[in-house]
């Protein structure tokens, strides 16, 4: 139970004349007037460091802030949001969907940007390693060869060998059998009948356990969120994806409330990646990205408030979809970070997150943000000739090496390569203020998710892991003038992007400036504190979440130890179609070199 | 000098290949890994009361959080403004203006909404008391009978003589005698050529010394924040009032640095009320409000950010108007804070609130706000038949009743003679959370005082008054948590007063709880606090603010002492059109008992 004030919902809240509302008259009675010699001695006093800040408390308390503000339950979230200094940028060379189109019909609308599922089957068939597809799934559910049903038996068949002793993978937090097998089983109905509703009808995707997902708790990766705020309804994007016939397989394991990076989540298990079962995957959408890696989903939603979606994506080998602030609903999304965070894609292929991107995009609402949010362009992929775009592509040599030799290698040759291959032009642009922003970015959402975990904090905290306890010890102590400095950054920031990006198509960097690390003894037990490999981590993530700019990261090759590397292009606002068509040019030229992981499941083979 | 980094304006850097901006790589090395005991113990610490916070201070040190956030100097806003969840609210019987119209234009489109000068003139002949209005000047300036060169020497005239021993006004803080007879002559001559500008040409007019105008420094009433930020221009409102051929006759006194509400201020003395000179006229808009009401100006700019225009307008008996947030553009006004401040209008009458509302409304610019910002709409009081408008106004007994009797009494009359004479319904409502919203309204606006001030605050807290120095320390208290908590509180009033406001047109309140108070000895050396008269002082105020609704305050009478009583109408967003509307009704009712100031300069009389 919150110690302060706990506000009821708005709604229930009795506005009419007898209302039991009370009144509260402001207990000014308890000050008298100050002036003169007792008002300097106040001031000195107030001023000084410890006597001060003990006189602060006291004020404070008489002044019920904290039974009133500080300790107060609240259900809304605080009135700004981040706004672009941009509007309605127009997608160039794309398709642009009416807002009140449904889900079922933006899918087929991005399916008719894709090349047609026969030419990128013969395409692809020369390719070393390859996952499923949506598409894979669409056509081998339309032709009987395999079912929904089918699917699902050997998803959790494969689950349990993953979860077992000597693989401990620990995707999942919950999973609900008997749902899924229903969903299968309506899903086989629909191809019995030959009515899916998409091509996403049959196909597995799994939750973040940050999204609300009936019949799931939302633990948040904790072991009490879901016990102060209950589950009731499907996020947003969640039926989105239920009303194209997705068969949703459970809610994904994540870094504890994504308040790391690492993917080390002590309740539920480390997260293990597929390409090395001893090293993290990342975070904090850490099951998410593995799932997808693993080969048990070709798409998963995470969410990315840090990176949270891109670098696990990166080092799991997979694609990592964040588009634009406020382009996907948060409606039914834990609100871990109320500025920065945003609903994200893992998918295997360029063309699965396009597809998904397209189900789960648009307003929920027209007032759910004061910025008006352009229409949605779909790129059209099917008659890319990437060649005859002529893509710019801005590059901060300083910060683009700032990563370990293979990473630094490795980025720089695709970024070469795509200029060779396509005509691109690569440009030297300076981003000043990168470790400012890093700062603010982290005072930011770690102010942000203080503030909404406050109310429960003196409840729960004994429950939580030490690092997540260690983190929100810290991001509990910035003050006021922090965390508004911080804003003052972020709008200094996104006017230097606006104007970079007003040169150039794209910011390209590395995902990550480090590939996965081992996973500790000691860390399974504890979380841990990692800021070498956080920071290594986190280096380029700021412009998607702290500037709501839209972003994706592409495999683009793999470290001497294999583990996996990816390229993240950073684009103007609301320019996904853009991005997405430059994501698909790089997938092009680096698929032929893609591995498969140690760990991997065949979902649709013979 | 701020003991942080000094961050260059945005086009001041180059964001080229050649770029001399440092790259800085994030120190994470100086952060060993830790897990397991040794993150238990760390984190055991951290939590602790006293060493914790003694940890706090050296983690955020070595990270380097002072130098680049907490004591850096920043010359951009934050990122988030208020948003209203209104959209596009119809201004009912209203007309609306083009928004790239000149300033110019629109006050021809204002005076053509008026009853013609003659009407206005006969109607107004038999009241015991009125002051001079814009349509006056205007009248006399065209028939020649007086010049703007013959009302500038009165002016300073008379301005001589409120500042002598006697009466020690102090109602500004500077004036350019050679620049108000320039801009006189140049009116004259205008006049002559039978080309005036608008019907602004000539008026004096007044600016608070928080709003940069030429040739004057912005000290925002203190003695040091011209030396660190330097008045190039006039901001974008004084601009648009000078283009109307206004004559600027310099920049009234304030509260220094608008941190209170009583308008003494102890580097340029207490403002006197003119109906009293032993009373305070509050603030921190106090200067514009007293000149207004010693009939020196018909209008003046002030900014009010927790009733700032408000306050002194009711307890110096004249109009005060806050537009809508964002309504009227912040460019080049002091940002003292940046979510709830907004420029408003002192008046002697509401026709004179009016023009000098349409003259400086509209955006700066396309991008200046994320919400969509409607049409100005200027309400047709020439054909207003109050009766035929069917007005609902919301009243919360328990809230409007806090406050003196006197005022109780008086204002429940004007609402019941408003409800009598137009027919007009008033409905109870209640508005919850009443003190919640105050003190989250202080913690919001004393955050962004703070940190707009904090870079200058170890150079110059010295110079500043005790009262200034009081409240800085308490407004630098607040955690980040607590600050954004209040955003949620903010959120969830908006969301209340959304509700009220689809039953109703406008919420009634009086504008004060209590009229004028004695300005002490002490007070004036040091300024005071008076925290039993601020609270109700701004009382009924943070709607306006804090919501960012339109609010317009209306002298109904005065109490036993004589001393003026407002009350005020909040409105709907971007309704100023039906909140002039409904202010000049009440004006109609009210004014046949308006009284004559103890301090009163003629400045067209004979």
């Amino acid at each position: 139970m919150a110690k302060g004030a706990v506000y009821r919902p708005v709604d229930e809240v009795d506005l009419g004349p007898d209302s039991d509302e009370p009144y509260v008259h402001a207990k000014a009675e308890q000050f008298s007037r100050m002036a003169g010699r007792k008002m300097m001695m106040m001031t000195w006093l107030l001023e000084a460091p410890f006597i001060g800040a003990i006189l602060l408390f006291f004020l404070k308390k008489i002044n019920r802030i904290p039974e009133m503000i500080s300790l107060a339950e609240l259900q809304e979230d605080p009135v700004f949001v981040p706004l672009h200094p941009y509007r309605g940028i127009p997608d160039r060379d794309a398709k642009c969907l009416e807002p009140d189109m449904s889900p079922p019909d933006k899918v087929q609308e991005a399916v008719d940007c894709l090349k047609s599922p026969e030419v990128l089957v013969s395409e692809r068939s020369q390719l070393d390693f390859r996952r499923w597809t949506i598409l894979d799934y669409a056509r081998a559910y339309t032709s009987g060869r395999i079912t929904p049903e089918m699917v699902a038996r050997r998803f959790l068949a494969f689950l349990g060998e993953s979860s077992s002793e000597s693989l401990r993978m620990s995707f999942f937090i919950s999973i609900d059998e008997e749902d899924i097998r229903k969903q299968a089983m309506e899903s086989s109905a629909r191809y019995q009948k030959g009515q899916p509703l998409s091509v996403l009808d049959g196909v597995p995707i799994a939750i973040k356990d940050e999204i609300d997902c009936l019949p799931y708790p939302t633990t948040g990766g904790t072991t009490w969120m879901h016990k102060v705020r209950h589950c009731k309804n499907d996020a947003c994007c969640v039926s989105r994806l239920r009303s194209c016939g997705a068969v949703i397989v459970g809610k994904t394991n994540m870094h504890e409330p994504g308040a790391g990076i690492s993917g080390i989540n002590p309740h539920y298990g480390a997260v293990r990646n597929p390409y090395d079962i001893s090293k993290v995957t990342g975070g904090s959408s850490s099951g998410s990205a593995a799932v997808v890696a693993a080969g048990l989903c070709p798409v998963a939603l995470g969410v990315d408030g840090a990176g949270s979606v891109r670098v696990p994506a990166a080092l799991c080998g997979v694609i990592g979809l964040k588009p634009t602030f406020a382009r996907i609903p948060t409606k039914g999304v834990l609100p871990l970070s109320y500025t920065v965070a945003m609903v994200g894609i893992l998918a295997a292929t360029v063309e699965d997150a396009l597809i998904v991107y397209a189900a789960i995009s648009g307003e929920a609402s027209p007032d759910c943000v004061g910025a008006t949010v352009p229409k949605i362009g779909l790129p059209l992929l099917k008659s890319a000739n990437h060649k005859s775009f002529d893509i710019k592509m801005a590059k901060y040599t300083k910060w683009f090496d700032d990563c370990s030799d293979d990473i630094r290698l490795c980025c720089s040759n695709a970024v070469e390569k795509l200029a060779r291959t396509y005509g691109w032009k690569v440009v030297e642009a300076t981003i000043p203020d990168i470790e400012a922003m890093r700062l603010s970015h982290i005072i930011t959402i770690g102010s942000e998710c203080y503030n909404y975990l406050a109310a429960h904090l003196p409840e729960y905290k004994a429950e939580m892991g030490w690092d997540s306890r260690m983190a929100l010890a810290i991001y509990g102590s910035y003050s006021n003038h922090e965390y508004i400095n911080a804003q003052r950054i972020r709008n200094r920031q996104l006017e230097f992007h606006k104007k970079i990006l007003s040169e150039v198509d794209i910011i390209v960097a590395p995902t990550v400036g480090a590939t996965a690390y081992t996973i500790q003894d000691d860390a399974v037990e504890t979380g841990e504190l990692d800021n070498q490999n956080g920071v290594a981590f986190v280096r380029y993530q700021a412009a998607g979440n702290f500037l709501g700019l839209p972003a994706v990261t592409v495999p683009v090759g793999y470290d001497r130890s294999g583990l996996p590397i990816g390229l993240q292009f950073v684009g103007k606002p609301w320019s996904e179609s853009l991005l997405i068509h430059v994501a698909s040019a790089l997938q092009e030229i680096c698929m032929s070199g893609y591995k498969k992981p140690e760990v991997f499941y065949d979902m649709l083979g013979k």
